[in-house]
This record gives C-alpha cells, structure tokens and sequence, in this order.
C-alpha cells in the first residue's frame, strides 16, 4: 500500500490527485491491473469527473451544497453531518483501470479528492492489484 | 467468495459489517490486497462512514429520507421506489484495502450495510483478491 | 483490458450491460475474481439496481432528474452541469464478483450504463481481476 497527503483549503474543496496516484504506481510497478483509491476519512471522499473546466467541479460543490445544506435540523453534535453525508454520496474510493504501466482515465477525467468539512490535512492510499 | 447474512430491524437500518467481513478474510487467508464487500440486493447498499457517534448514520438515514421521500409520484409498482434509488445512491459495493492480515480504514470508519427496505434478511458477499 | 461500445438514445437513458460483460469476461478466461466495469465519461456514469420491472430504472431516472434539474443556476458553460453531477452520485465504475466463471450478481441484478447527456455513443472498459 502507497499513501500521500493532501492539504485542502477551504471546507469544500476538490483537488485533483492523477499525478500522485500515477507517482504511487510507477512506484509499485503495478503494469496491468486496477487501483484502489481509497480516502480514509468520514467527511471526505473521492469522485472521478471532468478536470477541463474548473467550473464543473466548482458547480458540483455546489449542487452537493444545495442538497444538504450546511445547518439543518441534524442529531450529530459535531455541526458537520453534511459533510458526512456527502462523503457517503461520493464514495470513500473509486477504482481506476491500469494497463501498459499507465492510469487508465477518459480524455476529460481526473480523480477528485472531495473535501467537505475542510480546510484539513487528509491522507489517500492506494492499493494496485496486478491482474496477472 | 465467502458470505453472510444479516437480519435487519426497521425499514430503515445501518448495519456495521467490519467484525464479520474481518473474519471472511481471516478465514480466507488474505494478506495484502484488497477486499470487495457486495450486497446482491436492489434496496440496499453498502458505505462507509463514521462508527463513533451513532447519530451520523442516523443522521445519514434522515437525510437520505428527506432527499428520496418513501411516498410520491413513482411508477414501479411496488411502492418500494425510494429504496432502489437510496440503493443506487450508496452503491452495491465498497472496497476496502488489506495489508498486512488486517481489514485498513480509518480511524472513524466503518462499512454500514444499509438497509432502505427492511425489516428483511440479507446477503452479504466477500471477495478478496491478493496483490501477489 | 477489454471494451464494448453502448449507443444510447435519449438524454437520460439506462442500458442493461450484463451480456456484453459477461461476454467480455469469458474471452478473458477469469474463473474466479473480480471485474471492474469503468464508463471513461464524465456526464455518464454506471449503477446496479433491479432488472425485472422497466418502472425502476424510469423511477430513477426522474428521481436524479428532480434532484439535479437540467435547467439551474450553474456556472459550466456547456449547460451539462446536471449530467456531471448525476455521474458523480452513480459513480464511474462498480465492481463485480466472479465466480465459477460467472457473473455473480442478485436475483434481481443488473448492471446499467446511465447516460446523462445523450444520445451518445459511449465506451465501457471492464478489467478482470483473478484471484488466484
């Protein structure tokens, strides 16, 4: 397993992680396989989508933001079930085809770390499995 | 594959898995890799999230309810509509990375089998593949 | 790796997928693993839900339609914010368990292309894992 850190600077927060996670995998000489990348944190999580336009990113923090808002009439004490909650409708890893030693990503797709109650210092590991 | 089944209490219910999916891979063998945790059902899902306070996945389940109300104006037949797109919405499946003999999430985490249809009896199904 | 190509026919539209994955799988050669199954789009993405009755996979399509609505207040200048989001919330791969050769998915399974900005052709790679 491979890990990094990633410095987020506001409470939401998209940051693009292609060249780590290819970092980590040449790395770990994975040629042929798939990746798991893996967020190990509850208010966090990690999605795949456009990284040509800034704004797409920027609207999808702010689609998520409009269907769970911030304040609302929540039972956890910490303030921040929203973040919780959209951590759990992002996912906490998503999995990215290797082959021929290279990430395996759509022309216009990046790997999203998505931050929801930031600005924190969030960890990411990665497990390449070898499909031989 | 391995398998087990998990009774669930109200048509709502987050269940944790983690001491059951440690012992399938313990039973299993794996080392290092990564672990596929699947729910063949179609209302209910699998996701990870905070283990701590028993307020977030209630939190989570409320929310998920205001989202995708239980009544309105749905066409399967079943009346159960709500469920399948909560379903969807956390995913069939979470995967989880293995390393050294030990299921890896952070220090919040845990996988919540989540129940949108209950009560009912479910599947859970184990895959762990090796990075070796 | 392989792939297949899905054209869709709508702006919304849900495509069955199972044969042509199994297809893939079987000139693989995987007995027993995991498949994953990645859509290399950002306004399409892929879910498993209920096969048996057409309502569900419609039901879902207007519940993600009246929670993302195409029209809406968004800064990406190509107007497909929605299909973006909608490609989050289903996510861009799910993972499969195989075993004895076979799909191994529910009763009432099925693995679905979610086109949120068609009609388009779209491409879908499947990457089989075995587990040895």
């Amino acid at each position: 397993m491979k890990q990094f850190t990633i410095r987020t600077r506001a409470r939401t927060d998209f940051v693009r992680l292609d060249d780590h996670i290819s970092d980590c995998l040449a790395g770990a000489g994975l040629a042929d396989g798939v990746a798991t990348v893996f967020v190990p944190h509850t208010t966090a999580g990690v999605t795949i989508n456009e990284n040509a336009d800034p704004d797409v990113p920027a609207d999808l923090e702010t689609v998520l933001d409009r269907m769970v808002p911030w304040q609302g009439d929540y039972r956890h004490g910490e303030g921040n079930t929203a973040a919780h909650v959209k951590a759990s409708l992002m996912g906490s890893s998503v999995q990215v085809i290797v082959s021929g030693g290279r990430l395996r990503l759509g022309t216009w797709q990046s790997v999203f770390l998505c931050e929801f109650d930031g600005p924190r210092t969030r960890q990411v590991w990665i497990q390449g499995i070898s499909n031989r």
